[in-house]
């Protein structure tokens, strides 16, 4: 009998992710996933981009390459991460990742002896739930409403908890639930770490999806001591078919990530790196996101006034003015996850909250991604769900 | 005081990478890397690739995927794997990895509770250590001749040592000392596998580098009951830039590889996948492979006529027919090391023996590159690693 390492136990099949296998079939509306819209892709441009990082750099760009990731795309991340979220880092401070989801994974492997206790929002991204089971951590959640993590409690959970190693965050548009940390929140959030030698996780794929008003300082621009290691990607700002993100970090921490990385695949492919780059000298991606923001506020007000308009009286629903993701919190006894089952059956897909509770919880809450589907889709969608819950729930 | 995990204590830096990094220096003779030669990389035909891919599957092609990687490249690593390998494996049974560095990593990861045993060659992979050394196992060698692992000492210390959890075998042209397994050893040694529960790795990234007559069965090949998880890799037959490898392995362990994938990093670049696939549609990967084997037989035979009319008497030598690398042991009280830091003051680098015993030795061995220098860098780079042996061994 061939035995799996103890860690295994935790890293299970979801029933969850088995169920949504099935959303990829046509006439499906899915509000699972967290895709971004294809139709936006700059496919045509990279046309010429693959063919000119090919031209100008080809035997280079197929070849190994160092474990950092590539020089001038790790200066560009750095300068514009200076310019869009208020960072003071440096290209030495940038190791690029295949996406922010390989961060997540990395970050367990750093910080994470088998029953450490890592904080995090309540609810919280079940990717990081995924990564960092593999480290055997207990996930506690710290009291979270719409504008953050609740300082007292956070401060009370800080003082009273042993083997704290990590906070981790998503304080932009989080995953699932949509909200934005207030600015007064993440000032008061830094306070009380700053306190404390404890390193924070800033999650940040969504930052720049900000519908209305400005972006907000991130936790690495409020950040003193260098306690705050960021993970950002290309994945919903541009293309996640590449799978190029970063870890922007202390010296003192990055170090351990290249390390870590060296180990896990050397480093991530070469040639999308260059594509990615090159695209940035080429193209403005700020406009390009820009013009994601636009299609994606129009998506998300169809999915809002369709909620508004047919869910029943007495549903809580985020307001998100940024992201992928609204959150659904149904009002009396309904379990989501006998909902899915009904609504799957009638082609509309979406992931029930309370795979978003690493101690459980939730079963009447939602996910709503709705990034990914054209705006009729969406309020047909929201219909067939609402007409599902009417008949459920009464 | 933040504090890292406990396995980041075994996870360091090494003090022959950063030595090594100056290899990139220009007029550096290098035999340290393991680089495939970039003047063989299919530049021109990959610029029509990539179009067409961009042009028929654009938008899939940088969308999200699927964890276990794109379906018709799946399927044709498993055709290629059957005609080329002997093995009988199907499209469910591979997952595509960036690189066969993740699959070692993950196998680790799925295996490889704090002090168990894994059995390896004597020398054996450096990747492969590092990769392991995150999950705290004690690396134990099986004394290894020019033919693989002695069977009999193999069936001693699968008898007498405890917590063995798998055995890490690379039977083709061995990085770092060029050896194959002869076709009897692998019989014998799936034979003493077969008596007892074990998984056996075997890492072949080389195995299709062949020069000189037919290529071995490989284990898988041989495998009866499932225990072989083979990782196979593009890096040394077609390029390294695109990090694409692959697990093959029986559905009971593939399963587990799929959902570490899951949390490691989604899946791997969607895009090169796609592109490694429809080269593969276009053109015949088996043709370049021989142009690719011609190249570096002539390297090979460079180097191995250099080290036999220049290198000491008492020098020993492997003589591969395939792979990258040759591997030197030479006589008397000579440390690898102290002559390697000679070398590069004169632009010659290669790596240190010793770097490959996990477990300590070979102070007076080293490996040599030849895949990544033209024959007449080769000759030049050998008779100056000769004069400074000699200076240092007399």
């Amino acid at each position: 009998m061939i035995e799996f390492a103890r860690r295994m136990e935790k890293v299970r099949a979801s029933d969850i992710r088995e169920l949504l296998k099935i959303t990829d079939k046509p006439g499906m509306i899915s509000f699972a996933g967290g895709l971004p819209a294809p139709e936006l892709f700059p496919v045509e441009r990279l046309k010429g981009i693959t063919q000119k990082v090919l031209e100008t750099s080809g035997a280079e760009a197929l070849q190994y390459a160092a474990t950092e990731g590539f020089t001038p795309l790790r200066q560009k991340i750095a300068d514009r991460m200076n310019k869009r979220y208020g960072t003071r880092v440096a290209q030495r401070n940038i190791l690029i990742t295949s996406g922010a989801q390989q961060g997540l994974d990395f970050t367990g492997k750093i910080f994470l002896n088998e029953g450490d206790v890592v904080l995090c929002e309540s609810p919280t991204y079940l990717g990081a739930i995924n990564a960092f089971n593999a480290y055997g951590p207990a996930m506690l959640e710290v009291p979270t409403d719409d504008e953050g993590m609740l300082p007292d409690q956070l401060e009370r959970i800080l003082n009273t908890v042993e083997n704290i190693k990590m906070i981790y965050t998503i304080p932009d548009f989080q995953n699932p639930s949509g909200r934005r940390w207030s600015l007064e929140r993440r000032i008061k959030f830094m306070e009380i770490v700053h306190k404390r030698d404890i390193p924070v996780l800033e999650d940040a794929p969504y930052s720049e999806l900000c519908f209305e008003g400005k972006m907000l300082p991130s936790l690495k621009s409020l950040d003193r001591d260098g306690c705050v290691i960021y993970l950002g990607t290309f994945s919903k700002v541009f293309c996640p078919g590449m799978r190029i993100g970063w870890v922007a970090a202390d010296e003192k921490f990055l170090e351990k990530y290249v390390l870590v990385k060296q180990g896990a695949d050397l480093h991530s492919a070469n040639i999308t790196q260059r594509n990615i780059s090159m695209y940035m000298d080429t193209y403005d991606l700020d406009e390009d996101i820009e013009k994601i923001c636009a299609v994606y506020k129009g998506r998300r007000d169809a999915m809002h006034s369709a909620i508004a308009e047919e869910f029943p009286k007495g549903t809580k629903c985020t307001h998100p003015n940024g992201g992928l993701f609204t959150w659904v919190e149904l009002d009396g006894d309904i379990d989501t996850r006998e909902l899915l089952v009904e609504c799957l059956v009638n082609n509309v897909a979406f992931v029930p909250g309370d795979s978003f509770f690493p101690n459980g919880g939730g079963r009447n809450t939602m996910r709503l991604n709705y990034s990914n589907m054209p705006e009729d889709k969406i309020s047909e969608g929201i219909s067939v769900l609402a007409q599902i819950i009417d008949r459920k729930g009464h």
